[in-house]
């Protein structure tokens, strides 16, 4: 029988964060396509638009009127999901009917104060406020609440219902399911090796090279072992550090310029403004604040759409929703890809 | 402080087959959406089309001539994502890069020889030849894999990549991630209750009635109070089967009946082609065969991506990926709306 080759034959990886297996199946990528093609996403927005409730000036649907803001705003969500006060259910019995409370805070952080720009496309020192921004929302609403979710949605494609450049803070009042399996994954790896996984993960990564993709004086790109999403790709301090807001100044500006140019990447990778949905996962705050942290490793995640061009993405369907992850080419294959594009913006291309 | 009402405030649900929690924000739904709209599902999709790899008669890709069948038609998937044979990867000794075998076999099964036909609009008689198929699948593939999925994937927006009404079947030679916990889920409240937990569960919903939407002699259709997508569903046989297989005659040509009747209110919804992913879920196969398996109930679930009307979905995203899932309206909102609609359906309106 054939040797087996990560590249050529079907298997499973594990992913020992989450705790689940992914289906890798290398071959797949090779079928035809004839469902779904997405619109690219459109070039057309306009620099400022007075009826967008996320411009500077503009009036949001609660009546307040933004303020000419230049660099970050953050502003309460105007439909949160979660909200600070209101009664809580009461306490279930049967095992088969649970419920619990959830309050939060929802909040939303304008990137900048132009529609038509995005992260990749920002200078440095802007995309290190939005850094600073992140970081005094996880201090500020951690006070208070147990998980502070900064996630971006980009692109009409992941859901993001406005174009102009923005994430969205949701701040829980209990650990909700990801990072719950998180801090139980790292406590334990830590219990048995005596050292924070993700810290031992980007150790033996440096060695093996063959998932990295970019690398900083301070940080590290790469495509996990266990990637599910296509593109899919984790970013990493090379210290060992619980939260965003025990990063030091080196290595805050340094993460300013990987994140321009790590999204560079991705945009040159189809030569579109390319969708994802990213977020950061550090060591949880509220009660946790005075609890030993030190199994948790900040991270940032990706998890993007698309498969094979501007229009195509993967979907996660059927056997995905009723069985296991699966995805169509290995890890080491779109660490490759990704490694040998460009680092000028596609937009910038001869200027 | 307002009284807790399940309609208006948010809290968080228990799932306690795949052991999550769901955050679920009643107020949600009433938030204005200028994201991304869905194509309606197009309703010119000719009957016949002799470069449709899936109609009678026609070539498919690997170069076999489809037979001009008149029922059910079964072939293997010519991208399969699993495969029978082949290496497996070596055994991992580091917790970290850990891989596994993962051998399959993965199948196409067509509903019916038209493309311009879905699971609805068919007779029940052939649905009940869909049901057998179903069956003797499971059977078949079930000698030699754990697990055996069954699915459908409805609709463009649902990755459904060809118009002909079908359905695929993996059988895999793992348990994957999703029948895994339920696995677990369901044996320890079987050790801890002495009854199957879905079996108990559906006693209760009998009861409370607030979140059945359509009952048959043999089957119940509702929607779970854990449930997760805005129109997601359960269909539960009233009596207690492990596996497809161990329907009866009476259970078969109900089941028929009723999965017109579910499929029909489905389409009823928005007036459209209802997109959707469903899946059987009963006890595992292989060398589960020779196992007490008696904690598994059969259960087939729905996960309907659309939330507001024929083209705005629920996005899952960014929150929803890095931390819970989130529902914008309570699981008894959507079994009311669901029980509300018509069973004749509303293409046969007036006719
Ligand atoms: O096999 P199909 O219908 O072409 O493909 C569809 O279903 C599969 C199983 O859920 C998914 O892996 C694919 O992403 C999806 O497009
Ligand atoms: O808040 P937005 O951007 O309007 O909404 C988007 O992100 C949310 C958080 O991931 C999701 O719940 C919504 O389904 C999605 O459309």
């Amino acid at each position: 029988m054939a040797q087996f080759n990560p590249s050529d034959h079907p298997h499973l990886r594990y992913n020992p964060l989450s705790d689940i297996w992914i289906v890798v199946s290398p071959h797949r990528a090779k079928r035809p396509w004839q469902g779904q093609v997405e619109k690219a996403s459109s070039e057309n927005i306009p620099r400022h638009d007075p009826k967008n409730p996320l411009c500077p000036r503009a009036e949001r649907p609660n009546g307040q009127v933004n303020p000419d803001y230049s660099q970050t705003y953050v502003f309460d969500n105007d439909f949160p999901a979660l909200l600070p006060g209101g009664p809580d259910p009461p306490e279930s019995d049967d095992p088969l009917f649970r419920s619990a409370p959830a309050h939060g805070h929802c909040r939303v952080v304008c990137f900048h104060p132009w529609s038509d720009i995005t992260l990749p496309l920002m200078d440095v020192k802007d995309i290190r406020h939005v850094v600073d921004t992140w970081i005094s929302e996880n201090v500020a609403l951690g006070k208070d609440f147990e998980w502070v979710q900064i996630f971006e949605n980009r692109g009409a494609v992941m859901g993001c219902s406005n174009p102009h450049p923005h994430c969205q803070v949701w701040a829980c009042s209990f650990l909700p399911n990801e990072p719950a399996v998180k801090e139980r994954t790292q406590r334990e790896y830590f219990a048995k090796n005596g050292q924070p996984m993700l810290v031992n993960y980007l150790e033996k990564e440096l060695i093996k090279k063959e998932r990295l993709v970019l690398e900083s004086t301070h940080w590290v790109w790469l495509v996990p072992y266990w990637a599910t999403w296509p593109f899919e790709t984790m970013l990493l301090p090379r210290r060992h550090v619980l939260r965003l807001q025990d990063l030091n100044d080196d290595e805050k500006n340094d993460l300013s310029k990987m994140l321009k140019n790590l999204l560079t990447v991705y945009d040159n990778l189809f030569e579109t403004s390319f969708p994802y949905c990213m977020g950061w996962h550090g060591a949880p705050t509220g009660k946790y604040l005075n609890e030993d942290c030190s199994h948790w490793q900040l991270h940032a995640v990706f998890y993007p759409p698309l498969l094979r061009s501007a229009t195509v993405k993967k979907f996660m369907v059927g056997f995905e929703m009723m069985a296991s992850a699966q995805r169509d080419m290995t890890a080491e294959q779109s660490a490759e890809r990704l490694r040998n594009l460009p680092l000028v913006h596609y937009k910038h291309h001869g200027s």
